[in-house]
């Protein structure tokens, strides 16, 4: 059992704007998913991409869309979002703080996997 | 794919003073996991008890102690907690205010798991 402030697990920023902390997963014994805390600035966000397994979000904090090939869709505080495999997306900050995002991936042999950008 | 507000998800009460709500998860055709929201109110708390697989939690609001057997320690919005297979877990909300948990558990054959009380 382990209990961590996200705010005080190093980050990584998988693109410019965006930083990723993974507050509880394989480091922590977990053998089937991980979690991660993304923090967005104003006008950054994720990569546009797909991949074979599912995410589950959760808005945190702040404002933004979450865009699906030509589609962009509003994303506010408290609002839980399922990706499946396959699906496009991406989540952009539109707001004037900080877009905070709670995103559980399942892991891949044990693993939190990549992505493929663009697929 | 799927956005929906927690507020929005209608919950059900697993004990006297705590409401859970599904926000993400086999309804929505995720494959491997489920997120759930529980809003406890002060002076209630989930059951203590333990499980075959794990928990990863997140505290969006609120103070609370995380009980595990004769131990608590204390919970604090922007916490995130692993509880592995077997570990004895309770959460009670010790504040003021609501006390608000996102909770994900693996799905079992593709739906959301029970507890066993005590285990």
């Amino acid at each position: 059992m382990k209990i961590q402030n996200y705010r005080d697990v190093k980050g990584n920023r998988p693109v410019p704007g965006v930083v990723m902390r993974v507050v509880a997963g394989p480091d922590e014994g977990a053998p089937t998913f991980v979690m991660r805390v993304f923090e967005i600035e104003t006008g950054s966000g994720t990569l546009h991409h797909a991949h074979d397994w599912e995410h589950e979000m959760f808005v945190m904090e702040g404002q933004g869309v979450l865009k699906s090939g030509n589609t962009e869709r509003p994303l506010r505080e408290g609002d839980a979002i399922t990706v499946l495999s396959g699906e496009q997306h991406g989540v952009m900050n539109t707001g004037k703080g900080m877009l905070r995002v709670i995103c559980v991936v399942p892991l891949v042999d044990g693993v939190m996997p990549g992505m493929k950008v663009g697929d």
